[in-house]
């Protein structure tokens, strides 16, 4: 490629700020809402996307908020609300007039009311469900009727689908007379006379192909049905790993009953990814939008399982008060072993608990990777146990002090590597989310063990 | 939904191991392998995905890899290589016979290719262009001109497209005809004369259309373009974000340069998506499958830096080695109080780093979070003060120690909000990552304001 790395080649565009809302964007709608000129206000929503609509709500204060919907009035569109945040919805839905409300929602798509509706309660779904035409309302309460964060919920239930017999014309044909097809559709699913899927054919073949040609013969090789009742993360995880543009779903008999496309899949499959990110922080839910007392009752359990961590930690620091007493260096260094287990501690455990969703971590080598866990935790102990005996022997004078805290050191980053691997590995065969337990369990034992291990051997060893 | 909620619907299916690798069948490869029996590996190789046979040769130790490949020889399948993790993929590349090797490469899309070869070696790089058809390798060449992760090497290069003035009949017998129509595709781009996008048509929306009618009419509404030279993370945000299915990619002159599709993107985000995690944890780049020396490597720096902080934090300890001389219960809770802010300022820090991230943190809302950030720090500072100085109280018997640890608490989570969502704001201004390098600024913020409000108190009040 010498040609390439030769060539004067324009840089990546590293502007951080492309596709984020433009603050100037944002005070002029907020100066239109202020002097109650609707003209202007739907002049600068009209070239905005709904997802940036629902951005700029999420991101004004609830009063303006209030105000803007009100003067913005009969304009909004049902998409902004399938876009908005759940907790700024249902804010957003109670100051929406109940007329512009119904006609929002007529226009939206089954399975975008399906994922409105869900998460409200009774009264206020059903007055929802009753501005729905016959049809779609059937459609939403059939898709509620499958379990939540199923593949029934996620589908959509209008498919296009072909007998296995039929040729590129007879398909084109039905396609050009068809009233119920999907809005979207990227492939014809190939039923036998049962109704069950025994193939995709991508619309890029059936145009490219001649009329005579058997669909059965330009399917496509993979092939991957989601059973109705599937997790949504197992349904994304598929998309990912096998690159699906669109899944069919099929019942308990293996029968058609709709499709997933990539686009659902890709939203699930970024809301577990922020729910990891987030758990792993010990954040259970969170939003820009949220209020101080949600967010404060958020991250408080998280917090007091934290405190009582820290303290299981003190506890064991109080067994050696008098060791402590006689020599305070050993309060000034004990954080460090303690420190550095808890952040090696944590390296492991997320690269396990990534492994594990991606399901590159299983019984297959689960023993080789705590192995090596271990093993790295050993190197590196070794390499900062050096750098803190010297550290030990410089700062206190001491050679006794530089043996304990290297020792120290090397016992807990190994335990580190242990812990951060086993404990998400043991969560996650009981079925708890190892992204959501596994940080206090290992801070916990690399707390316990790396105080433990450093003020019990200067109790032993020093005198 | 009454009768969803009566009526007994079985649960979401809770089987973890769907879509996981079954360890029954690694074992029995292995066994193929073992005893050297090719037609029994065949046999079981034959069923699995090229992406799960990468998860097996992924998951198995190197001795074995060797052998399966040698063993599986000509079977070996191109899209194997394209699912293998990066360094992996390397040994593999080198264990196969080059006409094996040539034989799977040409069997690739020029965008796997691509991916395949702009991590290698130019030697390397040109061994494998060279058994490549001229048209591909042109292909692959035009790719790697472009500047590694933008749109330019994401991008298809073929791509469907038609004049703007067309109708439906003359875009289906075009497609029927044409034979470099890419692989895979969704939308014909409609271009003008000088071959600038202006709008998708969707293959359903042509399909479900009379010939007569004008691809212009049945365009869709919405429409975005990527520029050749935009960062890929920006790509994936827009598909994302805008719920794209593929989208023209336009040169500088904004002409037609190539098409992405979700998939691509869909992987983008899921890169990024692990990039964010393990750099908030302090991995650089991690896999199941790097050796002892690879991962001891990755660690290490990170380590090294949170050593540097954790000596500050012991630096600030040693100002108060008179103190704790006298008190040693202080140095039995001063680990309460760094703690409690270390997470509370990891809380906030993972939360702002997800907001930059998705665009959900912006100048038009930063005041309002870092506000309501110090406020729960407030909050939960209280609440937790509460809590430890009845501890302090109950355990030591001095109301003053309550009453010095309780104030500390309060100052380090208030302390903790505040860094936690500065630091990382601060950082994406001057162009750091931070998922990066937030972590390390906000613990060695909570460590040293932790130890200093708590020993400092304890110093001015206790006597």
């Amino acid at each position: 490629m010498s040609q390439a790395t030769d060539q004067i080649t324009p840089e990546v565009e590293a502007d951080e700020d492309v596709y984020a809302l433009d603050p100037k964007v944002v005070s002029a709608i907020l100066y239109a809402v202020e002097v109650h000129d609707k003209d202007q206000l739907t002049a600068l929503m009209d070239p905005l996307h709904p997802a940036d609509i629902a951005d700029v709500l999420e991101q004004i204060n609830a009063f303006d908020r209030r105000r803007l919907i009100e003067l913005y009035d009969r304009e909004f569109d049902g998409d902004i609300l399938s876009e908005l945040d759940e907790n700024i919805r249902e804010e957003v839905m109670s100051v929406l007039k109940p007329d512009v409300l119904a006609e929002a929602v007529r226009d939206l798509d089954s399975d975008d009311v399906v994922d409105l509706v869900e998460d409200l309660d009774e009264p206020q779904q059903e007055a929802i469900l009753e501005v729905l035409e016959d049809a779609d309302r059937v459609a939403v309460e059939q898709a509620l009727s499958y379990p939540e964060e199923s593949a029934g919920r996620l589908m959509q239930r209008e498919t296009a689908w072909a007998p296995e017999h039929w040729n590129v014309g007879q398909c084109i044909d039905y396609l050009r007379n068809a009233d119920d097809l999907p809005e979207q559709f990227y492939h014809v699913i190939l039923v036998d006379p049962r109704m069950r899927p025994i193939g995709n054919v991508t619309l890029g073949r059936i145009m490219g192909s001649r009329r005579e040609v058997l669909l059965k013969d330009i399917m496509e090789e993979m092939f991957q049905v989601i059973p109705v009742y599937q997790d949504e993360e197992d349904v994304a995880y598929a998309f990912n790993q096998y690159h699906l543009i669109s899944a069919p779903v099929v019942d308990e008999n293996e029968r058609l009953v709709g499709v997933i496309t990539i686009d659902d899949a890709m939203i699930v499959l970024d809301e577990e990814h922020e729910e990891d990110i987030l758990r792993l922080a010990g954040v259970g839910e969170s939003s820009m939008s949220d209020t101080v007392v949600d967010t404060t009752k958020q991250r408080l359990p998280w917090l007091a399982v934290n405190l009582v961590t820290a303290i299981l930690a003190s506890l064991v620091i109080a067994q050696f008060e008098d060791t402590i007493g006689r020599f305070v260096a050993l309060a000034v260094l004990m954080p460090i072993v303690a420190s550095m287990g808890g952040n090696a501690g944590t390296q492991s455990l997320t690269v396990a608990v990534r492994a594990i969703a991606t399901k590159d971590l299983t019984g297959a080598n689960v023993w080789r990777v705590i192995r090596r866990e271990c093993l790295v935790g050993l190197f590196n102990g070794l390499a900062f146990a050096v750098v803190m005996g010297v550290v030990g022997v410089i700062w206190f004078g001491s050679a006794q002090l530089g043996y304990v805290i290297a020792v120290a050191m090397v016992i807990n980053l190994v335990v580190a590597g242990l812990a951060g691997t086993v404990i998400p590995v043991l969560l996650e065969k009981v079925g708890v989310d190892p992204a959501l337990a596994s940080g206090s369990f290992v801070t916990t034992v690399t707390d316990v063990v790396g105080f433990f291990a450093f003020l019990g051997l200067a109790a032993a060893v020093l005198t």
